[in-house]
């Protein structure tokens, strides 16, 4: 993978940069990179400090671009999308710092959590801050079309946590759990950043976006899930096998499950039933992932979401936006961060 | 104090007990009551338990109860403030159980709390859910003027918190740090249920009805703070002497530090220095604090704060739901848990 990447072989399609999918939109991104510092400014010293460390965490505003591009599509962007934009990533942002908060995470992106640099207390609240301000971000705008579509998708992002966290056995998990939950988590927000978009300047198309919005973040968060197995910290700002380490059943591990025999079996049951699982059992248990077919597996099935997503985008007029969306997709299945 | 609630002397002013000041408004906190199960409905079995805990954690709906009062004083309150009471109780649940979360509370109004029911990362979340469902229902009834009122609460509330958990030495804690974080992290709340309760009915008290609201709410906190150094357990569902406990300043050890001499200032300077702080040291610090007239310098705050919300009631018709208000303070000041 290292390799492929570094020195693409020559007959192997290139795949696209994140720089080349927001190229249609770079002014606007830098414009919702000053919404975001002006909504969650601060005169306090304490919670500016704060507050700076998650813009330092924001990341690649992925979202917000995916917001823009659908916007454009249909060649008359709105320019309040650049808010709402924003405020979606802020309320990205404050899921993050939650599920840091509950997995008392050190780090995030390579970066310390505010959990690590403050304390987990600070983290719950520094969350709440930025949800609410985003919330009431939107009450100034008085959008509420946009301010519906964000709050279902949150409400949907923390039933999936909640039902994720007071769920009994990881080992009974099954693919369609799964899907159910990576859909409320991860791809309800890509939904919606379809949807906002389309509210701005491609209402005729917010059925097509929004559907393309849900498949791109099922095969976000399925690629998210095979790069824990196969990527290192260097690469990703976190430990790999991290998602073993926390007990979580994702889609390798469950497809795996299906074919290995029972002497393999027992060792994933014995690592899930491990107080601390020591980091011989997590190299062992990621082997016995890849020897029975389960990131083969999940490889394939994002690669299905990912081509669902580009038919979704059939009826999208032929702009630069929608080549970016078009290029979004195979950023995200073959990103190793 | 106990000998005075149970049998009162004849020459005293009874207190209004809560059932009093609800009585203008009892069928409407009935209909609260069925717009909070509403609101928080979910029909996955995990989510309904964790939420079943939470509405019984829900208490007496008193900043509900302050709200409907609000919308009632000019005679002709609007049925949509039954929603917005409920969802205005709702985001204060919101801040119950990520208060919880950070202080790792075990009990709350004698109920176990969701972070011992379940654990700390479910209270977290559940309190997200708490103010996205509490959110979303303002984006379905589309009142913006609401929305805008209880964000800016909520964000004020926030504030607070974060201020408090990421300031320095607690010992240095002035009485106008006190009274700014009391009005960021409580009264807030109380004013905001005044906001909304005016623009349900009462729209051109608004300006009369929000000061009442904001001085209430000192008044509730600065008496909170009190029982936590003179009630028992049994009393109020809390351990006696938890702010200490926590190394929480409160008004009636700022006021009593002023007074204390070198011996009684190293006692305090002890225990907040302390690691664990003993029961020992925690019945020494509250009999200084009871010496040094910090009990009595808080109650004639809340009792000055208790007069200028009465005050901001002046220009009120004399209606049944003016008389309650006015109750309802002297409920707040008399209360013992």
């Amino acid at each position: 993978m290292t390799a492929r990447s570094a020195t693409p072989a020559s007959s192997a399609p290139v795949a696209p940069r994140l720089a080349d999918v927001q190229a249609p939109v770079r002014d606007e991104l830098d414009g919702v990179a000053r919404e975001l510092r002006r909504i969650v400014y601060d005169d306090s010293p304490l919670i500016a400090q704060v507050t700076r460390h998650l813009m330092a965490m924001k990341g690649k505003l992925f979202r917000p671009t995916i917001a823009l591009l659908a916007s454009a599509t249909d060649g008359r962007p709105e320019p309040r999308i650049t808010t709402l934009a924003a405020v979606l990533e802020l309320m990205h942002v404050a899921t993050l710092v939650h599920d840091d908060a509950v997995d008392h995470s050190a780090l995030r992106r390579g970066l310390p959590t505010i959990n690590a640099l403050f304390n987990s207390q600070t983290s719950v609240i520094a969350g709440d801050f930025l949800y609410l301000r985003a919330l009431r971000e939107l009450a100034t705008l008085g959008d509420l079309d946009a301010l519906r579509v964000l709050t279902d998708a949150s409400v949907e992002m923390t039933q999936g946590e909640l039902r994720q966290l007071t769920k009994g056995d990881p080992l009974q998990f099954s693919e369609e759990d799964y899907e159910a939950l990576i859909a409320a988590k991860t791809a309800s927000l890509f939904r919606a950043a379809c949807a906002v978009g389309a509210l701005c300047g491609a209402a005729q198309y917010a059925d097509s976006l929004s559907r393309y919005g849900q498949r791109l973040g099922m095969a976000f968060q399925i690629v998210d899930d095979l790069l824990d197995y196969t990527e290192a910290q260097e690469v990703t700002g976190k430990p790999m096998g991290l998602d073993l380490h926390e007990r979580k059943m994702t889609l390798p591990l469950i497809a795996a499950m299906r074919e290995m025999d029972g002497r393999a079996r027992r060792r994933v049951e014995g690592l899930f039933a491990s107080e601390v699982p020591s980091e011989a059992d997590i190299h062992e248990v990621i082997g016995l992932v890849t020897e029975n077919g389960g990131l083969d597996y999940a490889r394939r099935r994002g690669e299905w979401f990912a081509q669902a997503a580009e038919e979704a985008l059939a009826d999208i007029p032929e702009t630069a936006a929608r080549s970016a969306l078009i290029d979004a997709i195979a950023y995200v299945t073959e990103r190793r961060s």
